[in-house]
C-alpha cells in the first residue's frame, strides 16, 4: 500500500535517533535546563537572525497553540483565524477551553488578506456597542496553512503591519513551516518570518521529529513566567532532553531545511505524475499537501492501493482529497504512485 | 559528580531506543491508532489481570493528571488530595486550571488515611450549607508518595471502600509506579492495584521512557469521548508510536518491573551506605526516594561531590535532602558514594 | 426626547414596587429558599402546563445563557447557534469563558432552520476526524429573536424533532419572551414552548421586572445540583426573594401576557406610523423591535427628538436602525412619533 | 419566631424603595451608565476621600469577588486568603471555576497575619522549584472577617506595607463593611480603608440594599476593560439603575453609615444579654455577627423559638453558633430574646 496519506507516518529522521543514543546516559537536569535545550536555542535564533529571540520547546501542536494565545490574549480577548484555521475547526475547542473566542475571518486558499483583518478592526471598534463583545486581540495564521498555501513575504508585510497598527500580535503556526520555507515558490526565509510576526513555531513533529515545536518569541515579547504556563497546561516534559536534542539535531547543518526540500521534491514529481494523467487540482498547492478533485469512483479505486486523505464532497460525484509527502517519501514512492496512475488511466480510456 | 538527583536524568531505557530504531519507518497511522498502541494495550492489560481494563497513553504526569481529573469529576465537584500531592502543590496550579479545586486533607507520611476520608464526607454532607460548597466528588492518591511511601493492600482496600461508599472514584497517580511495584516492602500488584481503585495510571517517564504515562481506567468506566478530551486538553500526540512503541517495550518480558528492580536494589544498597555512616532519615522509604535529615553544613559538603535535591528547612541548623535512584543507578554509582559517606565521615571524626 | 432604543429603559411595572414594599419586613430565608419563589415556581409550572418542570430564578440574561449552556454540556461539547445569536456576538465571550465553543450555523432573519442542524449533524458524524472537532452538544435558539422574528409552532417542532433525533438539548433564550407570546402573528404559546424544547427562559429584565429571569427545565432533567453551578458561576442572589416576589407578581393575574400585550399594541401601532410615511422595513418583525432601513440624513434627522438603535451599515447612504416599545412604551409616545414622522415627510417633500 | 440568622433577611431601606419608585419612569440608558450610577460613584469616591477611585456595582458578593480577583490575577498566579475567608470555602469554588487557585494561609480568629503572608511569599521565592508552583499573585482578606472581626488601623497598615513590598495587589471583601465602620472597637474608616488596600467592595446586599455591591479600585488600577470582565462573567446588570439608585441613596445623608450603626447598636445589646445570662462566646466579636459556644441542648432548646444558624460542632456536646443583628433589627426583638433568655436559665436553674 503507498502511502500519502500524511506527514507524520513515520518516526524520526535517523540522525535524531543516533543522538538520542549517543547521549542516552548523560545525566541532565530535567525541564528544558538542560544544555542541547541550550544549544537548540542558539541554533534556531542563529537561523533566524534573530538574536533577541527567546526559545521554547513544546510536544505537540495543539498544546503549542493552546499555550501561546492564552499566554497573549488578555481575558476579554479572542483570537482572529481564518474560518479553516486548525484552531478554528481541527484542535476539539482547546482554544474556548482556555476562555477564548476563536474570531473566524473569511479564508482565501487558507489564507487571511491584511485588509480584512483591517476592516475587521475598524467595524469592531465603530460599534458602539463593542464593549459587550469579544475584543480582537491578536491573530493567528498558519504558513504553510491547511490548504498548503503560503504568504508570500509581501502579504506577510502587508498583515503585520495592520496588525501592528491595531496592536494585534500576530502568531504564525508552523506545523510544516520547512516545507514551506523550502517551497520553490516562496520568497519567505526564517530570518524574514521572524521579522514579520511577534511570534511563531517551527514544527518539528512533521518534519521528521517525533515530537516537537519550538516557540520563538521574535520581539523580546515572551509572556513572563511562560514556562509556568507552560507547565499548567501540562506541556512541560520532564525529559526536556528529548525535545533539546531533537532540535539541536535538526539544526545542525541545515537538516531542518534540507527535509523540508526533500518533501518538496517529492511533491513536485507527484503534482507532475497527477497532471500528466489529467487530473484536476482543487487549488494550487505550492508545498508538500496536495488537493485534487476526483469524481467518486476514481478516489474509490485509487484508495485500493493508495493511502491518502478524504477531504470533502464539494456535489454528490465528486470528491476533494488530499495527498502528502513527507521528508520521509522516496522517489521510488513516486514511481510507483505514477504507474498506478497510468494504470488507471488505460483502464478509464 | 555523582548524581541521585531525580530519576528522569538520562534518556531511556536501550531496549526502548532500539525498538524506536527498528520500527523507524514502518508507516502507522497516527493519534494512538498504531498497532504498537494496540499491543501495548493488550500487554498491560493483562500485566493488570483486567481484561475489562480501557487504555490510554499520555506523555507527562501533570497533563495525564489534569485530563484524567477533568474527565472524572462533574462541574461542581473538585478532588481531594493529600496536602502534599503532586496536584496540590507541584503542577502549577494545573487542576484548579480546569476549573476544579483541590481539597486537601492531612498526610501521614504523603499517604491519606480512609478514616480521614470517611470523616470529611460525613462532615461535608453534614454542613446544612455544603450545596455552597464544593463537592467532594473522587480521591487522588500517589502511589509510591511524594515521600516515597506505599499504602499497604490493607490500606488501599479500606481507602476504596470508603471511595465506593461515597461514590467517589478512587486515581492513583503511579508516576513512580514501577518503583513501588518492585519495593521489597510491598504486597500491591499491579492485578491488586487495579482491583482497588477505579483508574491509575503507570509511569513511563521515570520509569525508563523517554516520555509517557499509561491510563488504564479498570472498571469499564473511561469517560465517554476520552481521547477528545486528551486532544482538547492539548495531550493528544500525533506520533502515537512514540508511546505505544515505548510502552510495548516495557511490556515485554517483564522489562518495566525489571527497572523497577533495578532501582529498588541501588536504593536499598544507598540505604545501607547512609546508614552505616551514621545518617539520619528524615522518614522510612521502602521505594527510590530516600529522604534524610542531615545537619547543614553536612548537606553543604555533600552538595560538592552529589547532585541530590533539597528539600525543607525544618530548623536553623538542619536541610532535609532527598536522593533518588532509578532504573539507570549503577552499583558503581553507589559504591562511589558509599567512599564519600565513609571519607566525609572520617573528616568529620 | 422620545425614547423607543430598548425595553429595558425603565424601572418596574408599579405592581411589582408594590409587592417589593409590603413585603419588605417579612423575614425570609436566602437564596430562593422563600416562599415568594416556591409561589412563583408553582404559578410558572401552571402557566407553561408543565407540572414536572423546574424552575429557578437568575438576574440577568447573560449569567442565565452562561450558567444553562455550561450545565447542560459535556466538556467536549459546543452548543450551535445562529450566526447573530446573543451568545455569539454579544455577551463578550460568556460561552467561550466557559470552556465551551460556540458553533455558528446560518440564520435565516435571526432563526436556525431545522433542516440545517440536521445537515450539521449529519456531515459532522460523517467526518471521519470529528474525534478531534468540538461535538454539537445543544441548540440554542432565541425567541423572539435578536431581529425580534419568532418560530412558527411548526419551525418549533420541527427543530425539537431534529434536536431529540440527535439527542441534542434544545434550550430557547425568552429575554424577550413575553413579546413573542402577545404577537399577533404567533401560534406558539407557554405549553406548547414548554413541551417543544428542553430548557427555555422567561425574561423578567425586559418584560415589566428591575432584573431576573426564570430558567424552566421541563422534563425532569434540571442537572443535579443545579444550584451549586449557579452559585458558582456567581449567579445566586442571597436575597431570592427580589426574584421571586417578582416572578410571583408577573405571573398574578396574567400581568405578564398583559405587559407583553401592551408592548405589542404599541409597536403595531408604531408600524403603520412608519409604514403610513413610506419608510422602509428591513424586515417584518411582528414583535417589540422594528427594524427600518433609513438613508443615513433620514436616521441623523431623527435621531435629533428620538432616541432608537444604530444597527448596522448595509452600505454607504443607508443604515439600519431599531426602534423598539415596551410594556412601559404609552401610545402618545407614538402619537409624538407619528406626528414627528409627518413632519419630516413633509420637510423632505 | 424571632430572627437573627443572618443579615439578608429583610428587603432594603424604606428609602432605596422610595427613590425606586420615584425614579421608576425615568428613561435610563442601561448597563450602569445611567446618572444614578454616576452620582453613586461620585458620593462614595467622597465619603472615601478617594478622588482617583474608579467605582463599578456588581449584584452580589461571589460574582463580586469572583470578577475581581480574576480581574488581577495573572494566569500563572492564585490569591492567598485565610482558611477560613468566604472564597476558600463557602463559594462553590467560584474562585477555583475562574482558574485561579485559592492558596490558603492561617487564620487568626478570621485574619490573616502580615508576618505570616511575608513568611510565605520568602518561602515562595526561596524555593528552587518554585517556578513548577502558583505564583502568590493578591491578597485577599475580609472586614469585618467571617467571624465578624475586624483589622485595626495598624494591622492593615502592616499587611498593606507587606503586600507593597511584594506587589501583591490587596483586596478587601467588605460584604459586611458599613457593620464594620460602625463597631465600637474599630479605628478604620473609609478614606484609611480606600488609602490602605488596592481594591475593596462596599457590601450592600447585606447592609440594607436588595441587591448590590460597590466595587472600589482605589489606586487609579482598574483593571483595562474592567465592565467587558464583568459582562463576561455574566455580572453586568441591564438595568444599572437598580444598583445606582441603591447605592445613590446608601451615600446620601449618611444613610450607609447609620444602617451600620443600628446594627452595631442592636449588636451590642445582644451581646450584653447573652453576658447577662451567663452564655459563653466562642469569640470576642465587636461587629454584627455573634457566636457563641453553647450545649447541645441548650441549642435545640432556643432553635424552638430563635431563628440563629449553627456553625460547627467543636466536640461531642458543643455547638458554635452565630447569632446575627441587621440595619433592620429591632431593640423589640432584642429585648424579646433577652426574655427568652431569662426564661432558659430559670428552666436550667
Amino acid at each position: 500500500m503507498l502511502f500519502f496519506e500524511n506527514d507524520y507516518g513515520e518516526g524520526a529522521h535517523e540522525r535524531i535517533l543516533e543522538r538520542l543514543r549517543e547521549t542516552n546516559y548523560e545525566k541532565l537536569p530535567g525541564y528544558e535546563t538542560d544544555r542541547y535545550c541550550a544549544q537548540a536555542r542558539e541554533k534556531i535564533k542563529k537561523a533566524c537572525d534573530c538574536p533577541q529571540g527567546e526559545v521554547f520547546f513544546l510536544a505537540g501542536g495543539t498544546q503549542t497553540n493552546a499555550v501561546v494565545i492564552r499566554s497573549l490574549l488578555r481575558p476579554y480577548e479572542g483570537v482572529l483565524a481564518a474560518k479553516t484555521g486548525h484552531i478554528s475547526c481541527h484542535e476539539a475547542g482547546a482554544i474556548e477551553y482556555t476562555g477564548h473566542k476563536v474570531l473566524e475571518l473569511p479564508e482565501h486558499q487558507g489564507k487571511l488578506q491584511a485588509r480584512e483583518v483591517e476592516a475587521y478592526m475598524k467595524k469592531f471598534y465603530g460599534d458602539e456597542s463593542h464593549e459587550h463583545m469579544v475584543f480582537p486581540g491578536m491573530v493567528y495564521i498558519s504558513h504553510p496553512t491547511e490548504y498548503g498555501t503560503l504568504y508570500s513575504k509581501e502579504e506577510l508585510e502587508e498583515l503585520y503591519s495592520v496588525c501592528a497598527a491595531y496592536k494585534l500580535p500576530l502568531y504564525v503556526d508552523g506545523a510544516r513551516l520547512g516545507y514551506g520555507l523550502m517551497s520553490r515558490e516562496t520568497d519567505v526565509t526564517l530570518p524574514i518570518l521572524a521579522r514579520c510576526c511577534d511570534v511563531f513555531y517551527i514544527g518539528g513533529t512533521k518534519v521528521g521529529a517525533l515530537c516537537g515545536e519550538a516557540v520563538v518569541f521574535t520581539k523580546k515579547n515572551a509572556p513572563e513566567h511562560f514556562m509556568t504556563l507552560v507547565k499548567q497546561q501540562g506541556a512541560l516534559p520532564a525529559k526536556g532532553r528529548l525535545l533539546g536534542i531533537q532540535f539541536d539535531t535538526l539544526f545542525t547543518e541545515g537538516l531542518y531545511l534540507e527535509l523540508g526540500r526533500r518533501a518538496i521534491e517529492t511533491a513536485e514529481l507527484l503534482k507532475e505524475a497527477f497532471r500528466k494523467n489529467g487530473y484536476t487540482f482543487y487549488l494550487e498547492s505550492p508545498t508538500n499537501q496536495q488537493f485534487l478533485l476526483l469524481e467518486d469512483n476514481q478516489a474509490r479505486q485509487l484508495s485500493e492501493e493508495v493511502c491518502f486523505s478524504f477531504w470533502e464532497k464539494p456535489d454528490e460525484t465528486h470528491t476533494i482529497v488530499r495527498f502528502v509527502t513527507s521528508w520521509a517519501t522516496e522517489k521510488e514512492d513516486i514511481e510507483k504512485l505514477e504507474k498506478l496512475l497510468e494504470r488507471c488511466r488505460k483502464n478509464a480510456g
